[in-house]
């Protein structure tokens, strides 16, 4: 069976709600996935028209007045949340044919194909017919649906307000908030994030096509389990990756992924290989972990374009820049020596002899107040230099009584953004983890003020050497 | 030049010092690096033996006594830590030998060999073979010295004087300092951690022929940038990896890693084809990262020995479960389907219907008090599975409501140290990255409890992944 092609125009209102409805809400206020999940996240993102609740007897749940049917609703109601059991599915897509102004359905609710039972996967079949037939849409079943901050529309709780650049598309509910969660405070933020399960009617092409087209959408990401409608898919593919930045995480690589990816979104995983090729041919970015794809959002949005390989490594530490240099040639990387002019400059405002200048650079006086942008400076200048990876850590034995830690974010995420303006090139940021509450701290309000000034930051060098790498092997997919 | 052979025993005194005197002391209480953070590190660890500080004109400093010379001094003095300039080297060495009750020099200062310069390279020398004549034994230049919890000996603050099995030799102080980080909030205890430098007098082959004859150390780790004396050090990694589990990451791989090398410790890299055979033939296990280092530090602490590649993946997340399987696998691992009895015995406490309980397990009863131990408990019995690895986070939008998190990390620790206890079997956990200092705190917690009762924990369930891997490589090398 294959969805009703359907043009990306038509697909806007999907992601623009009016007025939610939301069946199957427990009336304990708190805790769990579900109906009052969904209360939680729309309440704390500020959702900005009216939530109903649908229950059976409760008078009201987190100050939201609940009806006992669709029907009882006296309003119009355009977008439906359903997390009553699957059996009960059937009835609720009957009030919502009744309703008359129910445009989208999102099926949290499981328990369909998934399943592996015949029965199951014909009910899923029988619920997505009759809802196409009446104009419904179907996002899922078995989906965390939609996070739209714009709309203010969120799929878990803490999900920021705040818009952006970055799309994503997910087979699976989770991987979308653990991207939404690892990708937010590194500062990427979000046009669409879209979980749709099962696929039973709107799947990854229609998302594809829409985001493709989207003005708000300027960088695609995906995690795909399964192969859903291949010629479809595989036109919205070369469609996306001909217009816009795209990188997908394709699971269920192997025996095991695949019965996994069975059992959970019903998906037949297909061949690596072909869809590689797929990949390849359509200019799309095909990386191997959620990490590689939350690494490639903040490359997309921050640094979007690197002039070649060259890299200056600079931070604090011998065996740190020893294994930098290592990890940057095995990303594909260069860390060629600065030139003579380059290290004169930089012996003018560095206290040691010689030899650690060259490229790593790792000198004590890059950590003073003002030897640090001295230092980044003519790394800028330097001709033989294309981009600069800053490397530091937070609550490491000295440092964190090296006088206040906030104020060295500040100053020195100030400083790497004048260098990155200057120059005209990226200057990327590696945060190695931290071990403490408070190096955490640390470690986020410095993260926050590189983002906020521009400045891409990664959880390690060996992360930040492989995005930049791939995001050179995407530059020359494009040529 | 190569330093006289050792015998292990003869080294012992190095690793007991009854008295302590650092050089080259800032008067600043506080901050940096130098003289003042040994103080600080020692103090913190509570050394049992006198401090002595040698300061020209301050009287005291962090509550000690200082004197203006190592002769002025009134008691025996057999260890001591120099951070004064190179130049003063000498000088302090002289009063090293006059004293007569000195055995060994640790060079915290830097600036001799890996400078590049040929004076700064004789300077070296000539300090090595005086100090060699008066029965001197030098540790760097340019290192931290060492970490010995059992001794209440530090290089850096913080560091626990909790002592355990683990040993490490590193020609980086950084590197060495980091493994300690990172690798004590996971578990792992040390023996003898040790930052050599320069290595101009006792150098590695020295500290393996050590550790693997001390009965304290049933670990070998190391971090090497060069190779000196290669014959020795074969000869040393031969007899370690006989006896004992040794780890190493050797780096400088490349020719940017070189150069930094060369810069940093005065190392010559050499060739990494040539090493990897070496450590093959001598059954050690090479590694790529610090990373590795830590993880399999963790796993020869705490899984030891793994029967088979199988394991059993239990978590929540569909899209975790189905990666997590595709990361095993790449790491060469097996998911097998459970068996029927026991898909069977997990049926009975699971809500849901069928495919969540064939491996990965991703059900929501395992989520209540009861279930999680219900759960692991089959598994635990099953005859097709070598292995249990649980991943979780913390505060994971819903999870973070549902409960008190530190009763949840005690109930979970508990249960997962009865089903190791009972089955036999390793049970291994991964905690993913918390993102919050509330988060990390509870993760922390967590993996406390875990660590206290014999479990292993990573940061990831491809790093988890990976160590089980490498342990079942080490076992089939020693076969």
């Amino acid at each position: 069976m294959t969805a009703p092609a359907i043009t990306a125009p038509e697909l806007e209102y999907v992601f623009q709600p009016r007025s939610i409805a939301i069946a199957g809400v427990s009336a304990k206020e708190h805790g769990g996935f579900g109906g009052i999940g969904f209360v939680q996240s729309l309440q704390e993102v500020g959702f900005r028209g009216p939530i109903y609740l649908i229950h059976p007897t409760a008078p009201a749940i987190r100050g939201l007045k609940c009806y006992p049917s669709l029907a009882d609703i006296p309003w119009d109601v355009d977008y439906v949340i359903s997390s009553v059991n699957a059996r009960f599915v059937p009835q609720l897509l009957e009030d919502c044919i009744k309703k008359g102004t129910v445009r989208v359905l999102h099926l949290f609710t499981a328990g369909f194909t998934e399943t592996g039972e015949a029965g199951r996967a014909e009910m899923e079949r029988a619920v997505v017919t009759q809802a196409q037939e009446a104009g419904i849409r179907i996002i899922g079943p078995n989906c965390m649906g939609l996070y739209v901050p714009a709309s203010r529309l969120a799929m878990m709780p803490g999900q920021t307000p705040e818009p952006g650049p970055v799309g994503m598309v997910s087979q699976s509910g989770m991987n979308a908030g653990e991207f939404v969660r690892y990708a937010t405070p590194r500062g990427v933020r979000c046009s669409k994030v879209i979980s749709f399960g099962n696929g039973a009617d709107l799947r990854a092409a229609d998302f594809f096509d829409y985001l493709a087209d989207d003005p708000e959408t300027k960088v695609i990401t995906a995690y795909l389990e399964g192969i859903q409608d291949g010629p479809r898919l595989a036109a919205a593919l070369r469609r996306a990756g001909r217009v816009k930045p795209t990188v997908i995480l394709k699971s269920g690589r192997t025996e095991a992924g695949s019965r996994a990816a069975s059992s959970h979104t019903a998906s037949l995983a297909g061949s690596l290989e072909i869809f590689d090729g797929l990949c390849r041919q359509a200019g799309v970015l095909r990386v191997e972990s959620l990490d590689d794809v939350v690494d490639m959002a903040v490359t997309f949005q921050f640094v979007q374009r690197l002039r070649g390989p060259r890299i200056c490594v600079v931070g604090g530490g011998g065996g740190a820049s020893v294994m930098a240099a290592d990890d940057l040639d095995a990303a594909g990387l260069e860390v060629p020596t600065l030139l003579p002019e380059t290290q004169e400059a930089l012996a003018k405002v560095t206290h040691e002899a010689g030899t650690s200048i060259r490229n790593p650079i790792d000198t004590t006086s890059m950590f003073e107040e003002k030897g640090f942008e001295a230092t980044l400076g003519p790394v800028g200048d330097a001709e033989n230099i294309d981009a600069i990876l800053y490397h530091t850590s937070f609550g490491f034995g000295f440092m964190s009584r090296m006088g206040d830690q906030r104020q060295r974010g500040e100053r020195q995420s100030e400083g790497l953004a004048r260098v990155q303006e200057q120059s005209g090139k990226p200057v990327v940021v590696a945060i190695r983890p931290s071990l403490t509450p408070e190096a955490l701290d640390q470690a986020n309000y410095f993260q926050e003020q590189c983002y906020r000034r521009g400045i891409a930051t990664y959880p390690s060098i060996a992360r930040a050497a492989n995005a930049l790498s791939r995001l050179l092997e995407w530059q020359q997919m494009q040529d």
